[in-house]
């Protein structure tokens, strides 16, 4: 997976009748040190409620339909999985949500 | 998914037997801020009737096949899934078919 | 999909048993206006009979293996599934295989 | 698979049902020197219980949820699967565990 | 597919339970001229034996699976599915095994 940063919304009327009541976030990636990067993605919201501006994970390719349930005959790649907590390394606290909204 | 741009068509008569009757767009994708990257996709249009011009989402890989039903046995890794009409970034659009039409 | 150009052959005698039969191509990608760009691709033919400097639409990923039936059991990932007759950008032919040979 | 060395810990409780209970680790990718890369991924540990600054081995894509049993609905698209032991290049040692602890 | 040259192995003991007994190969990745690329994938051996410096064709993806049977269950996302006799481009050898251990 990688860590991303919450842009805003993608909205389209016509498109794939299976691509109904799925919400579309657009996603901009961030590198190991927390920094934006200039690649994006736009993501299924699978149902965690992201906002903008909040740390996410987002998982791509085939993993991206696993969280439809059984049929998971949608045309997505990429579905935002998890807010993030908090991102440690080498026991360095490199992000923390509570601290971003503190 | 990805943002992109339809530029064109590519036509075939010699192909994979499973590949008639879909139509094959060349599309150039978008960056964050909506400008022309060098890359390129030539995707089947799923349905949405995508034109030139026109700003698209296009997934890939396995789910490009999850529009064609339950055999799915087109050999097809890029796929036109939605026309976009809005793309918000931070509570601003940034791109808007309306008024890219008016 | 990407555009390529067929440039040569792979040969193995010493190979996975479900590779045999198998013609391997070695192909040269394009980039969108029809130029070779350094990477390429070892791909399967699906029987489309593409000779050496045809454009050719290669895919890749699972969808490579869409072409072999119902077993699927080949380790191939990418493969030719047309001979490109034309390519149009903003109603101009970028490429016409007519046009090529004549 | 490529090798990576742990740096850290992702912790999220705002997530996919189905990740709860999977350790998520900040991966950062080396190249084939054995140095760090600027690339990273969050990978589920499968169980082998890597711990900070150990090499191991990633597996990505749809190979990613092959640990998980016949459900498999996990939407991950990274697992670490092997801590490496000994890294042999042209038959020198690149890379040995037990050295790296002496 | 992609060509690469066998250089060396990876070990590991503390590892995916599926992984016994499969042996990981440390490939690098070669350039359409057979050069050298600084891009490697460690991959498994389907079985057709490959050693140090041989040439090899490498898939990767759900495809490196295909190798493994109906289970299919292990997490391996490269492996190496044939040993490279001849790759030729235009009518000419660019590689040929025989001269190269002449």
């Amino acid at each position: 997976m990688q860590l991303a940063k919450v842009r805003g919304t993608v909205v389209s009327t016509q498109k794939e009748p299976s691509l109904r009541g799925v919400k579309l976030l657009l996603l901009q990636l961030l590198d190991e040190n927390g920094q934006l990067l200039p690649d994006y993605e736009v993501a299924a919201d699978s149902g965690v409620g992201a906002g903008v501006d909040e740390w996410v994970l987002v998982t791509r390719g085939s993993a991206a339909r696993q969280v439809f349930g059984s049929s998971q005959e949608r045309p997505v790649d990429a579905t935002v999985v998890a807010i993030v907590d908090t991102v440690t390394v080498e026991n360095q606290t490199l992000y923390s949500k509570k601290d971003q909204y503190r």
